[in-house]
This record gives C-alpha cells, structure tokens and sequence, in this order.
C-alpha cells in the first residue's frame, strides 16, 4: 500500500462519520431509533440536501442522472480517466434502521475528506453514488438506480410504477430532480473503472468470528420454489400408515432429502422452508395436502445452478405416496465480485492490520448491477446480532469508521492504478 | 357349535336386513344417500318407534332407561339368569351415512328374528340395545348412553349439556322418553353375561384384505400432544445454519425421531401428524415457532403407554436449536376384549365358512363401556373404501347379512354357555 494511502485511511475521522449517521438519522426518525425514509420521499429530497450541503464544503463536483442517482467526485490528476466509483443508498425500508445503506454514501463521502484533508492526489476521479430506490420499499422494484444506471433496465420501464397510495413514480423524481438543481445533469452508463460498497453485514458472521472487516467477494445465487403436496384424507385412527397418502409424510422426506443435498461443512449453502400450509390441519385427519417452500443460495455459480436443478427430482422420488408439484418463483443467479478490487480491499484490511475475513453477500446490493459493468467488491462491517430491516439495526462508531478506512485506502489504490 | 345356532344364522334375511337399512336411511336422509339423525331429535324418536313397532310384531319385551337407551329383550329358558347383549346406536353424524351404528342395531334386531324363525331357544335371555348419543355430534361427550348404563359418569353429569340452539339435554331426553311409553322403565348396570358389537369398519383394512368378517380383540389405545416447537427468526439469507434457532428444522427432526420411534413393519401402530401452524411463515424468514399435533394410536396397552411415555424425552433430545414444549392433550387407554367371546365369535366365523381376520378398531364404540362390565367382543363389516362419518358411507347387503350371521351364532353359543 502507498503511504498515501495509509495517511488518508488514517485521516478518516471517527466522531465525525458517526455524528453524519445522526444526523441523517433524524430525517425520517421512527420509535425505536428506526427511520422511515422512502425513495423520493420528501425525507430522501432532505437527505439530499444535506449530504449536497456537506460537498458544497468542499471542492466536489455535483452531478444527477435521470433516475436521481446523486454523483459526488473528487477530481483527479487525469481529467479523461474513468472515475473509481464507491457509495450506497439514502432510502430505508418501512421500519429500516440507521445504518442501511446510508454507511455507505458516508463512508464514501468520509473517504473524500479524509482524501482531501491528507491533501493527496490520485490519478483517477473518485466518485460517490448515491443510488436512488435501493429498498424498493415504495417503488418497485427494487435495487432501481444501479439498475438504470447501468442500463440492465431502460428508464422508461419504472417511470409509470406507482406507490401504494397511487402516486406514479416519474412525478416523485421529479420533484426529487428539482430540488437539487445545483446537480450537473449525467447520463446513464458512464464509464467507471471501479467500484466498491461498503455496507454494514446484515448477518452475523462477522461479529460471531469477531472481524471488523468483510471483505465481500459476490453475492450469493438464489432459488425458491412452491413445493405443493397432494395426498389424501384419512381418519388418523383407523388407517394403516401403508395405505395412507398423508402429504405431511411425503413434505417431511422431501425436506430430509433437501436437507441431505443441501448439506454443507462449511456452512456457506443456505436452506430454508420458512412457509408450511397444511389441510385439512386437523390433528386427527391425516393431511390431505401441504404447500411449502424453498429457498435456496450460494454464492458459487455451479453449486447453485447443481442445486438448483436437484430439486425436483428429488422432490418427486421422494415423495413415495403423494403427487408433487414443484414450482420455481425466484431464481438469481450469483453475483462474483472482481478478484482485482477484493484483493485492494484485502490488502488494505491487512495492513491497517484490522481482524478480516473473505465471505459473500447473503443479501442483494447496487454491487450486483455495478460488477456488470466493471470491477466490483465490497466491504461489509459488523452489525448488532445480525439484525437489519428492523429499527434495532445496530453497529458500532469504531466498526464504521474502520471500514472508512479500508475502503479510503482500496479507493486510492484503484485510482492510482 | 351348536346345529341350532348354525340354523339360526342361515335365517339371517338378508333382504330383508338390507331392506330395514333402506327404512331408517329414509329419516334424517341428507343429499348423496346420507343421514343426519341427531341423537334425541325428532328423527331419533322416529326412528325409536320404528325399531319398537317392529318389536311388536314379535313376542319380545322392550325397556328403557333413564338415559333413553333401548332394550328389546328375547326371553331364554332360565328367566333369572343375566342376558347376552348386543346392539349399537341410531344417532349419526351431522352428515353421516346409512351404516355407522344403525347397522349394529338392526343386525341384532336380525338376530332375533332369525332365532325365532328358527325356533330355537337358548338359556339366557338376548337383548338388542339402541345406546342413546353415540355420536356426541348434538350432545357432547360421544358414547353416552354406554356410559351412563355401565356407571361410567353418573346421569347427573350430562342432564343439563346443550346442544348448539341451546337446547337442554334432559329436555330433549324427556320428549324422547315420553314418545315411547310402552317401554318399560329398567335401572342402569343392569346385569349383562356378554356383549358383543357389529359396526362397519370405518376403516380399510377388511375390504384391502378382501375379508368378509374382523374379529375385533379390542380398541386401540390412543395419545394426543401438541408439540410447540420455540426458536428464533433470521434472514433466511444471511444466517449460516449453525447459528439459527430454525423451529421449522428442529420440528422435522422431532417428527422424524418420532416416526423412527413409531416404525411398525406389522403396520398395526398409528402415527399421525395432521397439524402443523408455522410462525412468521415466510419463505425468506427462518421459522421462530412450530405448533404441530402428535397423534399414536395402539391397541396394546404396553407398547401405546412406551410410545406415550417416549414422546416427549424423544422430542427435547432431536431439538438441537430451540425450545421444546410437550402437552398431552388425550389420553385414552386400550380396551382389550374379552378371549373367549372373540374367540365364539371367530368360530362362528370359521365355521359359516366367511373369510376373517383378527384386528383392534381404531375409532371407539359402546363396546369400549360395556367391557367394563362385562365379557365383550365385537364384529366388523368391511365398508367401501374405509369411508364412514360421510354421506358416501357404503357397505354390500352380502357383508351385512354375513356380519348378522355371525353375531346370530356367536349370541346362541353365549347365551347356551
């Protein structure tokens, strides 16, 4: 790591990120130190305000595209060099909590001072995003404006999705749009060289292996499927087992045989049947049908597509009485990070010489359309027994500001690459 | 046996039984061929009086007790000695068929008719009982008559239960007693040497076997227990299996220690899971709490009170995550019948040459109080795809006519002891 680099990280400024997160903490503030701040809301134009209050301070340029995507850039020596881009999202879920997204725009924007107070240069711009709509929470769908950006979806796709109480979405950004005039207008697609999100875990991982820093190389691919079970009722007491097709049975080898092909050591597959339905659900009649459901995910493209496709299969040679429906209803392939940007950040977590670990993203991020266009990773820190989408989501100032600092110092090594 | 029973049985009419069911088919008829005939309901009288008139046209005495059930006696040669004992109900169920219960009622109603056509005698007196409220579907609890007549639960216990308009029950007992006032008045516990039962199976064991006649040894006992199954919800994403406190996991695990514990090769023990409530039940949301019925059935009293006794040390060992709460919810323990009137019974059987097996009843019956009082077995008739408490009941006039035959013999055999 340049010495540079290792200044700059070490500028970045505890009590102030900390204090930013209480501040914008306030705009949209919910019992239970929650926040309620929808996308293109009237607490998303003042969050933007004051996060464009706090460029203004400095010497950044301020740019927005058509979907309000918010660009804050630091300059570099190269005016004709493609950006090294890092960031997040200012909306929250219903009852979303403090640190969702808006860590990584602070943490973006901390890195830019902590930059500009070390007084060095880098020959790539740095730029901090601020994608619109990450939630999805009012406007569907979600992950909206990395989405546009980078084009995976034109614009005019969303512009007429509207909200629960009927307001249409293009006149939200709109009003969204005029309340920063003082943002160059951009358009989508713009080149980047890199791209890095820091973000709090979401999980547990980190904190249980007690590592300050996640060095996050993909998102995990995705399966669900409705598996329905179709039997027949019985009086519990006078059928034999044999002749029975009792869809709970059947349900429960199908899930000891998910069970098995989903088995993992090392603990990086995900299984879960969250969702049962049985019928009649009655404790005396034997279950005449049962719908329940699967999620799958891992990170590992080849496992998940494996997996994937093992379910029904096994699902129908399993289920030894009953008839069986398999149904998929979600299906995301994995994201893989770039080794490039995950070694950066590795590097850096060395030699500020903070507890890391390699894992993947259980969630979704704006990391997933950004990897599409140029090479992506992330930095996850710990937050609070895991808990996030819930007002007690919690992380600590020293957590948040160490991966301030990793991610000061990637961002540089990027740029000067 | 005896030449005289075996004549008696060949009396067994068996248009004219058929014929009879036809008859009281037609009171309470419901849509698709079945019957609601409440117990104390005008149906019931009507049906009482029926049964009664056709007493008259026999030299036979009828009594009543207190509780409304029938007696419609055959004298034997020693008048002093205790009667043999047969008989069933006439209530059904709200949407009940043609055969469950009546059927028993009517085969000994048969018996007597053959008996007097054949003109034997025998030493003991046999009685037909109509036992009052089998059901329990008007009037809780099932099995009431027998109950009250064996001294079970005193007659104080159930005169003021209502029904679901509010009627009281000694006020329906009332009308109904006063409808037949040509039976004579006849104490409880009165003095019985033998009971046996005829009922259609209910279940499908004799028509799979393709057996005519089941020698019933006795009524399986039974164990109810919810099991509340308490962990703790996460996102089914980001939480590695070893850390979750999954209540839908640990219930599979549970049921699957549980189906191990109940695996039967004879297929005689019942295991049923027929309720399942899953909480928060969403597919991406691991489950934080799993209620789920336990249902085991056996017909012997030392294997049902091991697998009861197994249940819950069994569930809190295969919960490797969460809490486990264990509540038995029924318990009623097996009625085993008495050898030598199974065994009169299974020599009839034999000996009119009809294809039979031995089994236990799964559903409970008079029969489970009458063997409390005296030497009891019962007779089975196979019904069309195990069907029963349905409007589909069914059964064959040929299986009805031979069940009759068997009891006729096997009530001569008894009463001639």
């Amino acid at each position: 790591m340049r010495e540079d680099a290792r200044d700059a990280a070490l500028r970045v400024d505890e009590q102030r990120l900390w204090q930013r997160h209480a501040e914008m903490a306030k705009i949209g503030a919910i019992p239970g130190n929650g926040v309620n701040r929808a996308a293109l809301s009237k607490e998303d134009i003042v969050a933007r305000k004051l996060l464009l209050s706090w460029a203004a301070k400095r010497n950044f340029t301020i740019g927005v595209d058509a979907i309000g995507n918010l660009f804050i850039r630091r300059a570099g020596t190269d005016a004709d060099a493609a950006p090294i881009m890092t960031g997040s999202h200012m909306d929250t879920q219903p009852r979303g909590g403090r640190f969702d997204g808006i860590y990584g725009v602070l943490a973006g924007f901390e890195a830019l001072e902590a930059m500009d107070e070390a007084g060095i240069k880098t020959r790539r711009p740095i730029e901090v995003v601020a994608w619109t709509n990450e939630e999805g929470g009012r406007f569907a769908p979600c992950t909206m404006g990395s989405m546009v950006f980078t084009g995976a979806r034109p614009l005019a796709d969303v512009l007429d999705v509207t909200d629960n109480e009927g307001v249409i979405l293009k006149d939200a950004l709109a009003q969204t749009l005029a309340a920063t005039p003082e943002a160059k207008q951009r358009e989508f697609k713009s080149p980047a060289a890199g791209y890095i999100e820091v973000h709090i875990e979401q999980g547990p991982l980190l904190e249980n292996a007690q590592k300050t820093i996640g060095v996050v190389t993909g998102i995990q691919g995705l399966r669900w499927f409705n598996i329905e079970v179709s039997g027949k009722t019985d009086h519990a007491g006078t059928t034999p087992l044999a002749l029975r097709k009792d869809a709970v049975r059947d349900s429960i080898a199908i899930i000891n045989a998910l069970t098995e092909l989903t088995h993992d050591p090392a603990d990086v597959t995900r299984f879960t049947v969250g969702r049962m339905l049985v019928t009649p659900n009655s404790p005396n009649s034997v279950a005449s049908h049962v719908l329940f459901s699967v999620d799958i995910r891992h990170p590992d493209p080849q496992t998940i597509a494996k997996l994937g496709a093992a379910v029904e299969p096994l699902a129908r040679k399993a289920a030894k009485f009953c008839e069986v429906k398999v149904t998929p209803t979600l299906h995301d392939d994995p994201c893989v990070f770039n080794a490039d940007v995950a070694g950066e950040i590795e590097t850096a977590t060395r030699e500020l010489d903070l507890p890391y670990m390699r894992l993947s993203s259980g969630a979704s991020h704006d990391a997933n359309y950004m990897s599409r266009v140029c090479p992506t990773a992330m930095i996850f820190v710990p937050c609070e027994k895991g808990v996030s989408h819930n007002e007690a989501e919690n992380a600590t100032p020293g957590d948040l500001a160490a991966g301030a600092r990793v991610l000061t110092a990637a961002l540089i090594q990027l740029a000067n690459k």
